[in-house]
């Protein structure tokens, strides 16, 4: 491919992943073709999906991977600045797993359509897994709850109910406050203010929600 | 319509809603065509799904309307043994939002469907606000709501984000047990010990964020 050919390819992927993002967190799975994806990003070619992403699946999948990757800059800069999450505070460790989600939202500004997105994604069966696995498995997001990870617990499955309610909330309320600021709502005065306050809320919630599971002899 | 045939359309309705709630659960709405859920529900006529429901969107209603009246039949018996919402407990207004769900899932048994069902409506952009509002607009739910909400607190938002984070927690957290529970690598002995696990769970969880948040100066 020439030079030319392949920067116009890069420009066509990313106007076709903007459009699906758009479409997927307005109309839902069910109510968008493949081809309308394709008109809405431009794209003259009835094909123009299938030839860059061979799927939904796939174009799914790059979509995510692009937001992980953006996140993950957040995350590593704030990790930097506080240390081994051995030796963080546990509110410093949360802070670590919910504010990247929250920077990478007032980096998208308003309207944004990755919560929406995401809150679809991860609850249909064909991506769920993929969803969890590209959000979750990250080295630096493991190594977090790891170091939050009690030593004396003796039940996996505890642990891993306490990191499902985590992600639940983070993702599903930022759906819900990008839901609020499209449609003109919010109550703060900027996007930036109320997503900070969000980010604040569920650090909050984490940390209560974690301490009320591990007091709790059972 | 004789009774016969009247009988007849509610086998038939029955049939139709029970199908469709296993394969959007497994399939995800995209994944699933009005006429694949007549066949599965063993209709003949090809178009026996319209002509019950009219529409994708009112067979769902259907479905949800269905499982809310039998979550608020635990509802109101907790309800009626505890008194009034204003002079129980914190823990037990939440045990009251909280444990209908758990109950009904027993109620259920094992594979259920409803759970996955219902964590996809509620992100699904044409059914979401139907979903919450036969969901928490129950006048039981929002009586407990009001007593738990805070007398001096100014800020309405705060008190719908407390909400929304315990509907978030309760909504998808049973679909995740659910999906386990039907893959089978459930860690529980029985499914009506692990749902009510979950339940003591949440109902733990959502004390302590809702206490960390109330603390919260902010």
């Amino acid at each position: 491919m020439s030079v030319q050919a392949s920067a116009r390819a890069v420009t066509a992927r990313s106007a076709i992943m903007r459009a699906a993002e758009r479409l997927y967190a307005t109309e839902g799975f069910a109510g968008v073709s493949i081809r309308q994806i394709g008109e809405a990003a431009g794209q003259r070619n009835k094909s123009a999906v299938q030839y860059h992403f061979t799927s939904r699946d796939e174009l799914v999948k790059a979509i995510l991977a692009e937001h992980a990757e953006a996140m993950e800059v957040h995350r590593l800069a704030m990790m930097s600045r506080l240390g081994e999450p051995a030796g963080m505070s546990p509110r410093d460790r949360i802070r670590c797993v919910v504010l990247p989600h929250i920077e990478h939202h007032v980096d998208l500004g308003v309207p944004s359509w990755y919560g929406r997105f995401l809150a679809q994604v991860v609850v249909e069966p064909a991506l769920r897994e993929y969803a969890v696995s590209v959000h979750l498995e990250r080295p630096s997001l493991r190594r977090l709850y790891d170091a939050t990870r009690d030593p004396g617990e003796r039940d996996p499955a505890r642990t891993a109910r306490r990191e499902a309610m985590t992600r639940v909330l983070i993702v599903h309320m930022c759906a819900e406050l990008e839901r609020d600021l499209a449609a003109g709502h919010a109550t703060a005065a900027s996007a930036a203010t109320a997503w900070r306050r969000l980010g604040d809320d569920l650090v909050t919630a984490v940390c209560g929600l974690l301490g009320a599971l591990r007091s709790d002899p059972r």
